[in-house]
């Protein structure tokens, strides 16, 4: 298992702005609700938010053979669980999440909300998922949730059916 | 293993009328796809469909302990797999398939044509997938389309979207 919080990809502190943002303030709270007996509690929200953050050259290192690692699975799962619920706090509508991964690393997520597909993603690189930089984290979890909400606002009926 | 496929289950002949339906007949032709090597060339439909069997006595006996049985998931996989074609079949589009299934046995198939959810289901007990007849793996499956292809008609904007 490659170790992916080494000090250098913390974000620097000037990244205050970016973690007050909407996306990664749900984010930073769905990581510290897992701290069951809060061994993080000494940690900042940047090394919390430093495990998404796989650089290109950390990310070629890591092998597409075999399942993907338990950590990429929770990054996964913990990014669109806030994406989820960034949906449902900006929409007002309960939000169901479907996610299916292959062995390959390969799958998708889909979220609904009645008889509305809000959001549909192809998963690819399982294996690998991570982001280059928190700002990139940042922008495309938001963009993420902004077009599941346009497409809520697009289909008010549906999504409340 | 229990083994599933034992003489008594196998439905009877005058099941014919059962083994024409339209749902019937796409899920035969999806187990025979799988059959690469002919192996199963001699044995009839309803020998096949025995696979999809599992009378109450049965089902008690499997544990639901560990993680479902391949044969389990497999049975689960192709039975979704045939109520998805038939619904692509009788609505003239393409339909997505999404389906998680956790460890415990409990998980989620989500069907999708573009926007619109064509059908969401809760999947429970699939350690335990299987019908109590021939005649209630048709009607389950039957069902299923017909909602799946009522929920089109009534959002065909949002099915083409």
């Amino acid at each position: 298992m490659t170790t992916l919080a080494d000090p250098a990809s913390i974000p620097a502190v000037d990244h205050g702005k970016l973690l007050s943002t909407p996306f990664i303030r749900c984010l930073v709270r769905l990581i510290r609700a897992q701290d069951s007996y809060g061994s993080w509690d000494g940690k900042c929200d940047a090394e919390l938010l430093a495990k998404f953050i796989v650089k290109e050259e950390q990310r070629r290192a890591i092998p597409i053979i075999g399942d993907p690692d338990p950590d990429a699975l929770w990054r996964l799962d913990v990014y669109y669980a806030a994406v989820g619920l960034s949906i449902e706090a900006r929409s007002d509508l309960l939000v169901s999440r479907t996610m299916e991964i292959s062995a390959e690393g390969f799958g998708r997520v889909v979220f609904t909300t009645k008889r509305l597909v809000v959001l549909s993603k192809t998963l690819r690189g399982v294996h690998r998922f991570g982001f280059d930089s928190l700002r990139k984290c940042e922008k495309t979890g938001t963009k993420l949730v902004k077009d599941a909400v346009a497409a809520i606002e697009a289909y008010p009926d549906v999504a409340r059916a």
